[in-house]
């Protein structure tokens, strides 16, 4: 894979692979503190490659340009390979077709060898200089995917656009096959750029309609290419299925887990690459929906040990996620399983096994749900763990990290609260071995601005213990009246109280125009047990709506906000939530919101992809009620005292124009109040720089505007008496 | 055709068809002064039909229902035939199909004739209970049209669905057959109301595109059916035309004009219907467009002589459109040409010709433009003319008026400036016969209310003498500050200014929210000379902007007008007109409009319909520059200190959603400041009347909350300073 921009880096053990402040792209090895340039920025920057990637034996440089997005991740772009450090640039392209882009391109893990993927087929190459041949020819563009991700599969299942996998020593790779056929078909209006409209068209599942099929397959590459499917579990329930996740555990074995379409039961198998078999390793089942389906077992060398993510019941917050270690036993068919972590906080992620010290490393929320620490524990006798990121940088709870092969070194990156670092130590003596990013430029900003203050406020609701997260001004007073803007995400299973660094939109709000940002997470987010997450099961919305209005009356109790200057603000999931929030109020009393705002809302989960509203309120048939309730429209009421703002783009590919024009066709039956913005032909996510800026300055613009224009009729009045008094 | 709604009103000589105040349909008889009842009023409900058409032996009545739009006149409807009074009710479907809705339906001139139209074949059935037999087969739905208009012939050219004309003895019919197979195919998306949104499809021919092609056929419907083509002219200038009028001259003469694609060349010619060869009897040229080209010239009954308008030059202000009489003489090939009116001011329409008086009725702008008033004018002699309506009824000026056949009744609509009413007169002694309606109702209501004022006030620009229309509060005085709001149409060759009867939105902005409505006809309106009319070629907007600034400015002299609350509204071409005038001012200079909407704005001429934007831009190759310095994009600019509001449904058909996607695009480019309202899946014409209340009360709030925002900051301080001194 081509991975961009910044910085880039990549363990071979000991050597590091980055981009320096210049932009030249460089290796350094720790050991020997040997730094060597790979590709000079000039290069990077004749070529206008906006990502490159080194070959694994560092002769040759892949680059990609004329970059051009399709969905979230997906795009197709032209690629040429260099020899390094400056050789002539030669093209790539398909033996049949020339000057073409590819939809993808990348080296494999071993010396030059490298794959393309074209019209949907995989093209193999097993040195450069050598043709190119294709090893998969069963694609149809926007049809039948090899090795790359449908729409569905890119935005709600695998979360890349990457479906193929290459064994660890490049002798095989495994590849998922999608396909769309019966899928039906979305077609998106692009009004401007012609005389007449165009249709963009794309396969897109909604609720109840057919799902794309998938297979994996796995081929072997030296020698004359073998095709073999790995076979599915032979269970009735698993008619329909999503793969989730592929990992290679072995040269010859790959772990597959399969989920069922109701995402309620998933198995998790290893297969034979050179048979195709696959033999249950794990099952798991739930009585609501199965969560984290997507993230990779760590396993031995050989294979035959595998650590994993599980919910264990851990009491009355419900399940929690911890790992698993699987072993296979020598003269048994079966596995022992055995927890290697417990207690009420999740495994965000396993990171990594050290065999010779018998230590697994991990990120988890034992701090406290906002966190992510760094830490390792025994796999053997009582499974000792440690913290190794806790106290290590000042001002930093929240890590993620990468370890190398060898499992010698690892890069820790500080994502917050303070500005973001990113270090290399070792994992022996925790000592640090070099900065790779230390974001002096950020820093300094940071340094010179009013930053926004963030504290946390108790909030009980049931038997939860849960935190508000407040961002104040920095010469926030309490003799002051400020606005309170409530800030949603609230896609179950997520959390928006984090301590993450974050300069956004809602940092302005605060640092520049003197309001306060709340945030809550209630019933449906993520990391504080399935109970909580999976309270909202059916009723997207309603349990939502409850526990952040709570939150705000309970904010409303400080004198320093002002309650007549209060607004909520979601994108996507979170604004159904803020939609759902703003109308949640009765018809003729006082509103709590006078200022709501919805980016690219939800409104109707009919509408939405099939694996993301199943999900959460079940198949067709079964539970048509749960759709039909949630949906936004039955929310509308006149909005008379309200300012209600609804932004969307009119070609959005994962939202689509119908959610809100479907809104918009309520809040106008009920003659209600609100105003719309729209994107013409732009898509979900904003390619446009000076879009996203436009976008932003409007939301700030909006709620700025809503508080000035609420604060005048009331406070004006409101002043004067306390002159006079 | 079947007429519908609240009146309904025919001549047959001294018989009168209308439909009284309880809902029944009545035939009155204006020399017997007997009255019978046709349709009880319980028969229309019962069976929920909306338009209804007598038979013309009045056995029968044709009721339709279910009606649904399909453009600005067409539409599909149930048919059933009743024998009246209260004969049981009979389906009208074709023979092969049961169950359907039609196209059309209609009587013909005698008897129980009556053709139908399903699928763009025509039916002719030659009295109620004979099988209907299709009497035109060559139709293909929404492709080839039989007898009805496609949508640009509805819309552009005819501005009736309705293609197919009776001859007067009803042996013949006259149907034009339009071919869209060469047209393309627009696409209009339709967001709600479906999992998937699905496009509508209709053939819509922009600039430079292929145009529909037209052909005019008569078929003869006593004995085997014959279908003739009517020839079209041989002239190379002619190549591609449009056939814009039809008439039948006689029971076997029809008069066609043809009118070439550039529309500044066109023939009359007069057809043998039983032959098909075609006689021109008269040509026109114009160095701008030819305007006024589809309407009826008036036949002498041997169709031996007719009356038709033309424009005539009349000294500096260019031409003016007089009635032309055409003679054929025994014994020449050359028709005799002679011209019966003249003046600066033009015949506005010709309504009858009497023979046996040698009069010729007509309506015209002679008085002044804004009215419209009846006058006869002798055919012999030296051509004396009369005011007929000329200070006939107390406080109007503007009149409608239709002649029965005989010439012996008129049928006399007062359209305002009071509130309008319908009378019957003799032609002889021009004596009032009978009253048709009164409009009691509307009396009262316009009695009780304070209704605006209707002032004129005199605007010279360049040598024209125009005049402003400005409508004030029933309480206006001097010595307050109103807020002032243009209303621009300006599609070329119409008027605002006139003495027509109007209540509507506007109204309401003078009589509730206290603000001044104005109106000006600058150059690029009609009934004021070709000169001012023609001044706008390949320039639209330009001096449309300069004359409505203009007059603007003037009206700003007032000291009662407060110049910082000036807004501007216009729809369709008028919200071209006003979106232009908004964004004309310069970017750092004081605004003179500080509020602007438009409607359905065009904003690229090249969007929009062939048959208009190259009646006035000329065809595309010759002057590709005036589109292209027509687009509104190029006048965007940051809008700061204004608001403006545009308006537009989605599923507009005749000026689609692109021309606001395009505009807002730029707006968003240029971080102007503007918002948008959009009505899904709605059409041009907004078929529901709680849409249009939705929107016109959109419109009000627009603007009063736009002008008391502009009074807000400076007045405050005024209002206060006034108060000190």
């Amino acid at each position: 894979m081509i991975v961009g921009c910044c910085y880039y880096r990549r363990i071979k053990d000991a050597e590091f692979i980055y981009r320096n402040r210049n932009g030249s792209v460089i290796v350094h090895n720790v050991e020997t503190n040997d730094s060597t340039v790979l590709i000079e920025n000039k290069i990077i920057v004749s070529i206008k490659a906006i990502r490159y990637e080194v070959s694994p034996d560092r002769q040759y440089g892949l680059f990609a340009y004329d970059i051009a997005p399709i969905y979230r991740h997906s795009y197709t772009a032209f690629y040429v390979l260099r020899k390094l450090p400056n050789g002539e640039p030669q093209n790539l392209y398909p033996p049949e077709v020339s000057n073409t882009k590819l939809q993808y391109a990348g080296w494999g893990p071993k010396g030059q060898q490298l794959i393309f993927i074209f019209e949907n087929n995989i093209y193999y190459c097993a040195h450069v200089g050598k043709q190119a041949i294709r090893v998969v020819s069963t694609g149809k563009e926007k049809v039948i995917f090899n090795g790359l991700s449908d729409w569905l599969y890119e935005e709600e299942i695998l979360k890349t656009h990457i479906a193929h996998w290459w064994s660890p020593d490049g002798t095989r790779l495994a590849y998922a096959t999608i396909n769309d056929s019966r899928v039906p078909t979305m077609e998106i209006p692009m009004f401007t750029g012609s005389l007449y409209p165009k249709v963009e068209t794309y396969h897109y599942p909604k609720v109840g309609t057919e799902n794309p099929s998938i297979s994996l397959h796995v081929i072997g590459l030296n020698g004359p290419t073998h095709d073999l499917e790995m076979t599915p579990p032979d269970d009735a329930r698993m008619r329909e299925h999503y793969i989730t996740m592929v990992k290679w555990a072995t040269s010859t074995k790959v772990a597959v887990n399969w989920l069922n379409r109701a995402q309620n039961f998933s198995i998790l198998t290893l297969c034979d690459a050179t048979t195709g078999v696959c033999t249950k390793k794990h099952e798991d089942e739930s009585t609501a929906w199965l969560h984290r389906q997507n993230e990779e077992p760590v396993f031995s060398k050989d294979g035959r040990k595998f650590f994993f993510v599980r919910a264990i019941p851990q009491g009355g917050r419900g399940e929690f996620y911890h790992i698993a270690m699987s072993s296979s036993q020598p003269n048994s068919s079966n596995d022992n399983l055995q927890t290697i972590t417990s207690g009420d906080w999740d495994v965000t992620k396993i990171l990594g096994y050290d065999e010779k010290q018998h230590k697994i490393y991990f990120l988890s929320t034992e701090e406290l749900p906002r966190t992510r620490h760094l830490y390792n524990a025994s796999t053997k006798g009582n499974f000792n763990r440690q913290c190794i990121s806790c106290d290590l940088i000042q001002n930093c709870t929240y890590f993620s990290a990468s370890f190398s092969h060898n499992m010698a070194y690892f890069i820790l990156t500080c994502e917050g609260p303070r500005v973001p670092m990113v270090t290399v130590y070792n994992v022996s003596d925790k000592q640090k071995l070099f900065d790779l990013e230390l974001n002096e430029k950020v820093q300094k900003t940071v340094a010179e601005r009013q930053m926004p203050i963030r504290d946390y406020v108790d909030m009980k609701i049931h038997d939860y213990k849960l935190l508000i997260q407040v961002s104040k001004p920095a010469i926030f007073t309490e003799n002051m009246h400020y606005p309170l803007l409530l800030v949603v995400d609230g896609t179950p299973g997520t959390q928006s109280v984090t301590d993450k660094f974050e300069v956004n939109w809602e940092s302005v709000m605060v640092s520049s125009h003197g309001a306060i940002v709340m945030k809550f997470d209630g019933r449906g987010s993520g990391f504080q047990g399935t109970k909580l997450l999976h309270d909202i099961k059916r009723k997207l919305g309603l349990f939502e709506e409850k526990d952040q209005t709570e939150a705000v009356r309970k904010m409303l109790q400080n004198t320093f906000i002002d309650n007549s200057r209060v607004g909520v603000f979601g994108k996507d999931y979170g604004g159904y939530l803020s939609s759902y929030i703003l109308l949640a109020g009765e018809e003729n009393k006082e509103p709590l919101f006078q200022c709501g705002a919805a980016l690219s809302p939800l409104t109707d989960f009919r509408l939405y992809a099939s694996a993301f509203s199943e999900r959460y309120l079940g198949l067709q048939g079964i539970d048509n009620k749960a759709y039909e309730s949630t949906k936004l429209a039955h929310r509308v009421r006149s909005t008379k005292d309200q300012k209600f703002l609804i932004i969307h783009a009119t070609a959005d590919e994962k939202i689509h124009f119908q959610h809100t024009a479907d809104l918009i066709t309520h809040l106008i039956r009920a003659a209600a109040n609100y105003s719309l913005q729209i994107y013409p032909d732009e898509g979900h996510y904003f390619n446009s720089p000076s879009l996203e800026q436009h976008l932003y300055k409007s939301m700030v613009n909006f709620f700025v505007e809503c508080f000035i224009e609420q604060d005048k009729a009331p406070v004006v009045v409101t002043k004067e008496d306390e002159d006079e008094d």
